[in-house]
């Protein structure tokens, strides 16, 4: 993605650089180290707010939580989120501690009950272990702060190795507006959300609506793109608050400014994704997969995503094998008609199929290229004019390391 | 399973002990070793045939020419097979060379051309090496023999470990009748064929027609009920060869003896599907998914498939950890409606969620369990009274080992 003018990145941006957030995070016990595992953020007043959820059947009970507190009128103040337990597959106890957790938050920050969201990300089936979360949350409050951006990402980090947060800069109605994220994987990681947490603050003033409308679209070809091993969590979610406090119009589709601030999104969105995506449990570098000349989005997207998930396409390209075949394979199994006769493929810009024929190429560069941070493939189906692109990452001794003894 | 009554194992049964099959292998240098590459099963008259092919939409072209052989009058005489190389994604000139390899066959075994399979496995988009293959070929005769089973089998191996082969035997209209198998796995293993290639013969007599009825159907709770990567292969194709020489009246559904034949038959399905899943790349242990109280058939091969297929569950199977959010967390994204209160999941005898909740289990009989070779994972709904089970393999240090440079 090339940075377009219509939005600037801010160095070293946070959460709370939009204005009217502040943020936070302590370490309450989850974690059996000393990391942070409990964090905040927090909106000077009632903001905008909009979510999307994981379609697992086994939704975990802080979502439902959260989502009953912005169905009420569209606003959040407080997004609490604990790391450690994920709170899901836990029955009406975890329902119970769900709501215990948004009461305590919202006297602790004095904000109303259904502007709190509370999310959480760790461990499934265990129940919370209530008196060291409760006792968190009454001490958050004096670790929020206007530069506790870095705090809250460190609290939700479960197997991840970096924290994952940007921020932009647009201008609407001629008043500059800031657009920022924050995320966590980095396994369970699968279209449809993943084991994965997002946060995006904004000063726009946007009503919760559109925000909505917004955030799912943005989600469709950005969190939703990204895979590590096909795993679809209970807990994955998305929210974004909104402030309002750039006071300008209204955003909408009609405003004048309305391309610009969507283009802030949209590059926040791909972001965080990419960067799950490159940070996935045992990753050493993020495979973007490009699909074109698809029939239609449907299509496009479900090859993209059946390449960058073929665990045969991942290990080939841990080993720097120039194995396309695997790409092929993945593509003619991705359940959408395709021509058998009309499939380019690249790695980077080395041409190995055309017109699904082997193309003789370099394999001493070819390898050279696989070796490198970022794997680009392009598959041209040369069907019709629709692409897409998803984003995922190797498959490596160190993932399965990492997955034969989470728990332990 | 439980070996029914309906048939007996046959102790060192191979693909040559049920009458009028012979077979044989020789090295004629696809492969970088010694090891054979090439191998043949011939029957002493035309046999009754039968098929079922890869879903993946880049067939490869010598299953194309199989299935165009037993078009003609649903007989084969021989079947012919290479490993090392695929002669998949390798145009125009990988369906010739299919061809020459079916007109050569024929020719060195004096059988109609149409009477010949041909079939592949290996590397994919590369061009078969046709004088090693035909030079191979026309030395193949001298190399048939009646207890040639162990050659053939040798040379369908890939990076499969151990040969798979099985053979029983039923009564049928009071004559002894054998079924026998041979299959090889063990990467690109998926659901609706494999990069698998499954060899059935017998001595009954049975028509054509009927033979893939009942291949067809066995195949769906077998072959295709298997998975070690997700990836469907190009080259899957199970083949059975019915010679006739036992000699009873015709098998049809009416048949007396029918269900001991479909016993039997589907025993040898059902124990080569489960052979390569335990010979799964790099895998260290079979693991069975049975799940029950499903509305649908298709809902429970769904949710098995899914569990199955989980890097996660794969991962903590190999970590040996009782992880069951993951079983849980796979249950919930198989696509079908799950009542989230009612799922009851046992690890072989121990039972770690009753009722959608979690039970205390022994953590230390638990993880002895799951370091066993044979990993059983229950998960009962309690919506319907539908089964389904489903086999695959751990996910391990050795997979990525073996996957990240396969060709080199």
């Amino acid at each position: 993605m090339t940075v377009s003018k219509a939005f600037t990145v801010v160095p070293d941006g946070t959460i709370t650089t939009p204005q009217g957030f502040r943020a936070g995070g302590l370490h309450c016990g989850l974690k059996k180290t000393e990391r942070y595992d409990l964090g905040v953020i927090v909106c000077d007043v009632p903001a905008e707010a909009a979510g999307v959820y994981t379609l697992n059947a086994f939704q975990a009970a802080p979502l439902r939580v959260t989502q009953k507190s912005i169905a009420v009128d569209g606003k959040l103040q407080v997004m609490l989120v604990n790391s450690g337990n994920a709170n899901a597959c836990t029955g009406q106890q975890g329902e119970d501690d769900a709501y215990a957790m948004r009461l305590a938050a919202a006297k602790a920050f004095g904000a109303a009950e259904h502007h709190v969201g509370v999310t959480s990300t760790g461990v499934i089936g265990e129940l919370l272990p209530m008196p060291k979360v409760l006792g968190g949350i009454e001490k958050l409050p004096a670790q929020v702060k206007l530069d506790g951006g870095e705090d809250f990402c460190q609290a939700i980090l479960t197997t991840d190795l970096v924290q994952k947060m940007t921020c932009v800069s647009v201008t609407v109605g001629g008043k500059k507006v800031h657009i920022a994220g924050a995320a966590k994987g980095s396994g369970m990681i699968h279209p449809n959300m993943a084991t994965m947490l997002g946060f995006m603050t904004t000063d726009a003033n946007i009503e919760s609506a559109q925000l909505q409308k917004l955030l799912s679209a943005v989600t469709d070809s950005t969190f939703n793109m990204i895979t590590v091993d096909g795993d679809t969590s209970t807990n994955d979610m998305v929210v974004v608050m909104a402030s309002g406090k750039a006071e300008h119009e209204p955003l909408t589709p009609d405003h004048p400014d309305w391309a610009a601030f969507e283009a802030g999104f949209r590059y926040v969105g791909e972001y965080l994704a990419k960067a799950i995506a490159r940070d996935g449990e045992g990753a050493t570098k993020l495979i973007e997969v490009n699909v074109a000349g698809a029939e239609s989005q449907e299509a496009a997207r479900a090859i993209a995503k059946t390449v960058i998930g073929s665990s045969l396409v991942k290990s080939a390209c841990f080993g720097a094998d120039a194995n396309w075949g695997r790409i092929i394979a993945a593509v003619g199994r991705a359940g959408y008609p395709v021509n058998t006769e009309t499939v380019d493929i690249r790695l980077g810009d080395i041409t190995v199929l055309e017109q699904s024929r082997p193309v003789k190429f370099d394999e001493d560069r070819a390898e050279a290229y696989l070796k490198t941070e970022l794997v680009q493939i392009y598959v041209d189906l040369h069907m019709g004019d629709v692409t897409a692109t998803a984003w995922g990452c190797d498959l490596t001794y160190d993932y399965v390391r990492i997955n034969a003894a989470y728990r332990t």
